[in-house]
Formats: structure tokens, sequence, C-alpha cells
């Protein structure tokens, strides 16, 4: 039932071979238009198509999508046959949709004609740690006299429940929280806006379907919860994180906020993708071995631009091949104990680092916490952690051949 | 706008000097009657008001209670209002309900001809640490060689996001969860059941009201957004929670089940038993000073019964005024870096241990790690951490001058 869109597709509405957002990707959104009606949108090009509209002209059969003014009644099989039904319509011999100017005007939304939101509700948001380069930096600058990673690293995809209630879209400012925090030499705590804000480059998932209490997800039928993928930035505050982390982990460092990109990009649409992750040492329990590959082969970049700038700046590029442990592997792991999952649920992935310099996912790594500034080659300002105004651009994409798949931007600015 | 009803008031319904359910409680829940219709009821000795019915009689005017199908539409000053409506409706003197007995008969529901629920949908759950003599115990446990307490201990309300959606009842059996452990000398973790399945005694509140993104609840209006207290067991798998928490906290060691008691007791019918807690030193920021006393003088108890016990034997008496953090620095706490909350967020104490042998909250404590085996005196059974088939049974209440303000029980046994 899956669909994966052959390279050499092409649809009626014309698309740049760099953009995103080709007849291959066609990603879901929840998209507000300008009368303030919410509605589920796929992205192509420059347009977001709307689906209740095209559901209300009788082009989505009724019988299989009575409402869509949500996501989250969609199971892995209705996506792909939806998916399917828009890849029809859009393929650039398929007159029905393309030769109706009338209905063309009303569901084809030009993209800066909408807001997009938070794509479903998210009951439940869980991040993990899986990015094994982050965490062997992060080791190597806060126990320095140990080995890099923790002995469990390895052994399971180490995670937190982080706090869904303040994730937020792309485009919506995230403000520089309040927290306690203490230097090694200051007698007592303090209580201010965090000076040590950082990004976190990761990317999420999205459930489709959940479990019942006490009946895990078997690693071989995960994929078949997972609506799909989103860029994600864990917005934490370093000087709070370190305070208060010890003994049950960060807390208000990363609760005031997460933001996700706008566009679900299905597992079918990343298949071309997918690769072999770097092998697993030692062997993995098997409740975590996958059957294939399940790693992907995603570009991402993470770019800032100060207020005096005019343009951005890249400071990492990094890729999604670099996590040590697969989404599969993450929600085999996370329901092993039969924890119950809710559709909506939205996963982290932990940071995204690469092996070198310049493919750290976090300030905290860039900058190698607070040690070394870095410049800003268009003003000369330099940076540590972040500044207000500052606005963080997060991207990210696969290459096909002629084609990209990718996510679109997750643009965030910071609010004093 | 609170309700304090007074020690001598008496109900037209006859309550035992001991139940926990005297005219003073008027605690909520919901339940499933018999024809599986889900109903808000008012507990009352041996029963359950159905809010329901007396609203559908004209006994609650409609204006202010169109729909009492659920709590969560109520804020504070309504659960006064409600609640000032019922005491009116069951105090002696009044022959409104008390002569009317096909109303009666419809309204008061014998307690055992209900299945009590979660009694609100739960967004959101944040378990704190704030059981000072717990936190103490696991400190020399764990690290004898340093100070019992860590550095921030004093400072913030420890804390960790705990998983909402495996919340369940009383009465509801816990599942003995499978997940990864590896003792010190072993060479590689396994996978299979927990072997050191533990309770912790705890108390829970929800909130009748949330906080936006970025406005934190000051601690002088935290009392406003509390819609009142349960008992609360936090299931824990410390075999699981060791090898797995480093650094992040515990994760599959607590996600797959806790347990809460039925009866939302409002903090009117506790404020009688308001007491101050012990004294906080070093002084805390002024963000976290409460204004007046903040703990409650309430009893709590923990007993346990295997199969082959024909009767409960207690394994603890503790009392919330030994936690450390009160309900309104936790919760102010928590939203002071602007992590947004919302009706039915569940927060949880953390282990409520007291300062003595026989007071301690979870086995952990009570067998010292395992090497002091817990003998039962009905059967010369031991435990150190809990086997299949043992029944966990939670109580708590405030004793008042004549009657209790109680929780009832909390009760759940262990499925293999």
């Amino acid at each position: 039932m899956s669909l994966v869109i052959p390279p050499d597709a092409k649809s009626w509405i014309a698309v740049d071979p760099d953009s995103h957002f080709p007849i291959q990707n066609l990603p879901f959104g929840l998209a507000a238009r300008e009368d303030d009606n919410e509605t589920v949108v796929v992205r192509i090009g420059d347009f977001a198509v709307d689906l209740c509209q095209l559901s209300a002209c009788g082009l989505l059969p009724e019988e299989d999508f009575p409402v869509l003014h949500s996501l989250i009644d969609l199971d892995r099989e209705d996506i792909s046959h939806l998916r399917r039904l828009v890849y029809e319509l859009l393929k650039e011999d398929n007159p029905t949709l393309r030769d109706d100017k009338e209905l063309c005007s009303e569901a084809l939304i030009p993209i800066d004609q909408v807001d997009m939101l938070v794509p479903v509700e998210i009951p439940a948001f869980v991040d993990f740690y899986s990015g094994i380069h982050h965490a062997s930096n992060v080791g190597r600058m806060f126990r320095p006299d140990m080995p890099p990673l923790l002995p469990n690293y390895r052994h399971l995809p180490v995670a937190y429940n982080g706090r869904a209630s303040s994730v937020i879209p792309s485009e919506v400012p995230v403000r520089r929280p309040k927290g306690q925090t203490k230097g090694a030499d200051d007698p007592v705590p303090v209580f201010g806006p965090t000076k040590e804000l950082d990004f976190e480059l990761e990317l999420g998932f999205f459930l489709s379907e959940g479990n019942d209490l006490g009946e895990p997800i078997p690693i071989g039928s995960a994929e078949d919860h997972i609506l799909g993928v989103v860029l994600l930035n864990d917005w934490s505050a370093r000087d709070v994180q370190r305070w208060e982390y010890q003994p049950l982990g960060p807390f208000l460092a990363k609760s005031f906020a997460t933001s996700i990109s706008p566009w679900i990009v299905s597992l079918d649409a990343l298949e071309p993708f997918r690769v072999e992750g770097a092998p697993q040492e030692p062997d993995v329990l098997p409740h975590l071995q996958p059957s294939k590959p399940s790693h992907y082969d995603i570009h991402l970049e993470v770019a800032i631009q100060t207020e005096k700038m005019t343009q951005p700046q890249v400071l990492s590029r990094s890729n999604a091949k670099y996590l040590y442990w697969s989404f599969v592997q993450q929600l085999a792991h996370q329901t092993s104990n039969g924890t119950n999952t809710e559709p909506g649920d939205l996963y982290g992935t932990g940071t995204i680092s690469g092996p070198a310099e310049g493919t750290y996912g976090s300030l905290l790594e860039l900058s190698w916490r607070g040690q070394r500034p870095i410049k800003m080659t268009e003003t000369g300002e330099e940076r540590t952690f972040l500044e207000d105004g500052d606005t963080v651009i997060i991207t990210g994409y696969c290459q096909g051949d002629g084609y990209r798949v990718g996510f679109g931007e997750l643009r965030t600015t910071v609010m004093g």
C-alpha cells in the first residue's frame, strides 16, 4: 500500500528543481487560510493544496475521507491512499483539476497566503538522545576524565519525556525563559533570564496510530505507526540545565518551547533515501534489531541571522544518517515496557551532530561550551549562545536524481 | 468564595465517624454507572451523588452548570459553588432531596454499584521529588560517600516530566513491565520482566485552570489553579531505572503505569488541616516563597496483601507534611520559565517518606535496597520488592475533631 512516486514524475504545477516540494514529496500540513478556517493541505512547489476543497468537490471520495479537518483520524494506509489520490490529480497528464480554473483558484493556495500551524494535537512528546556525536561531545565537555559515552548508550536509546504543551510552529518566536542558575563559584543560585539559550538540531516523527497499555509495538511493525517526519528544534537553556538536571534529568531547561516545521513528510516520500546506519557494536538486543536498513540520508543545516545581518550564515551541516538509533528502534524501545501511545504523539531524535567541526547541532558544541565564539562574517559580531533578535533557521532535504524531497524551513526568532 | 464546611455540620445521610467521606469532604469523581453512562459524582458516606441527575431535576441551576459530564470545564470558583450547592442539599435540615424518595433512588448510588474512573482527561503529568527523607535515603544508598542531598535540592523542587497516557485508576491491575537491566558484574544487559517492581507513596494534584505560554503562575495565585488532590502511586522498576537513568533521568522505569485514587479532594476540604512545613533553609528565592503555610497534615499509609494473606499488613505510616516543597511551590516553579499548562494536568509530589524506619514510602527504602527483607506476619512470607499477585493499598486522611476528611483507598494488584 505504500506509495513511492517515480523520480521522473512531473506535475502540471511548475516546481523548481531545488524546491523541497516536488510531486515526489507531497507532505501534509494544517493551514489557517486568510478567512481563519483551518484546513488540511498538501504542499507542492509554492502552493498548498486544500484537501477540504477537493473533498467538497468530490475529488476525494467521501466514503474514504469524510472529514479532512484533522490528520489524526488517518492511519498509515489512509495516508498512502490519500497521497496517491493527490498524486493522480497533480500529475501532468491529468486534466481534472488542472483544467478546472475555478476549482484551482479555490483549492490551490499560494503558500504566502496561509499560516502553517502545528499539524496535529500532540498528546505526548518524547525526546531521545540518539545523536552519538552529540552525546560524545557533551560527555567530553562535562566528564572529561571518563569515556565520553555512558555504559548504557550503545545498548538502549536514552530518552526523557518532554513537554507537549509548549510545541510551537515555525515562525512563532521563542521567548527567552527565566530560570534558576548557579555558577560553580556562586554561593547561592539566582533567578533571571537564561544567559545560555541554545538550539538543538533534531528531526521529529509523529505517530498516526498508538498502542494499548501493555501491548508493545514490535520493531517490525513500528513503521506502520509513523505518520511522518518534521524538523525539530529542542530549545535549551544550558545554564538552567546544568543546575537542575541532577538526578532526574532536564526539566525547565527544555520545557519552555520546542519548535517544529509545518510539513509532515511521509516515510513513503523518504523511502528512496533509506540507508544503513553506522554499524551498531556491540550487537543490540533482539527487540531493538531492525530487519532492514532504518536510517535516512537527510541533509540538515542550521543557519543564524542576527538583527544586524541581511542574510543568514550557515553554522552547521549535518545528516540524519549520523543518528545511532533509528526511528523504529526508538519507538520499539519506548513501548517495550508496555507504555501506551496515541495518534499525534511526537518523538524527537536528539541533537544530530556529525563527526567533525562544522557539523555540530548545537551552539553548546559549536562554541565548545562558550569557549570558542563564532564570528558572523557579514557583521563581525560574535556568538557563543543566542541573543535576543537572533533568528535560527533549520532546513533539511534528501537529494534525489534531479529533485529534492525536503522539509522546507523551521525559522524561529528569539524574543527578549 | 471558598467553602470550609463547619466541623459540626451533619448530613441526613448517615456517615460513620471514621469514614473518609463526611459532609465536610464532598470530593468529586467520575463514575461509570451500571448502564455504562459516565457521570460526575460527589462522594458522601457510602454513596456517590450523581450530579447529572441533580442537574436534570433542576436542583443544580442549569445556567451555572449546563453540562456536568466533565470536571474540566469548572474553575476553582465553580467547584466551590457546586460544592456549596451539594452541601446545602445534603445538610440534615434540608428536606428537598432527603424527602424525595424517587429522586434519591436515582441520584444516590450505593458506592458498590459504580466503577470509579480516572476523573479527568490528563494532558500532562509532572512528577516531583519533594519528599526530602526519600531523596536523602536514595542519596545514602546510591552515593554513600557524598552528602545525601544534591546541592540543588533545597533551592528548587526537582522534577521530571512523566507519562500521562498510562495513568490508571484504583482497582485496575498493574502489569509487571519488561525492561532492559544490567547487573554491575554482568557483561551485557538482558531484556525481561523487572525483578524490582516497587510502589511510591505520593499525593497528586490536578489543575482546574492552566496558563498561557510565557505567563508563569505566581506562587500567590497557584492555589486558584488547583482542582484538588488525590493519592498517587508512581510505579517504578528499580533495576530498569538503575541502568537507564543516566544522564537524562527515569524513563521506561516509570512510564508503564501510575495509579491514582478516584476522589478529588478540594483544597477547601483540606483547608482546616493546613500546616507550616519544615523550615526551609537556606531561604528559597522570592518566587518560591509562599505567603502563608502551604503544607497539609495528611496521614498516609501503605499496606500490602499477598495472595496467601487474608488481610493487608501495614508497611508504612507517613504524612504529607514531610514534603519539603508544597503544591504551590511546585506549580510556581514548574511554570516559572513560562511553560504553559492545561486543565487536567496532573502533578505528583514525589515519594513521601517520613524521617524514621516504618515511615518510608517505597520498598526500595523499606527493604533498604533489598538488603532487609520484610516479613509478612500472617504467612511468614518475605518481600524485598513486589511479586505477582501482591496488592498494594494506599490510604490517606486528615483527622478532624470527631470526623475525617480522607481519600479512600488506592488499591492495585500486580499482574504477571
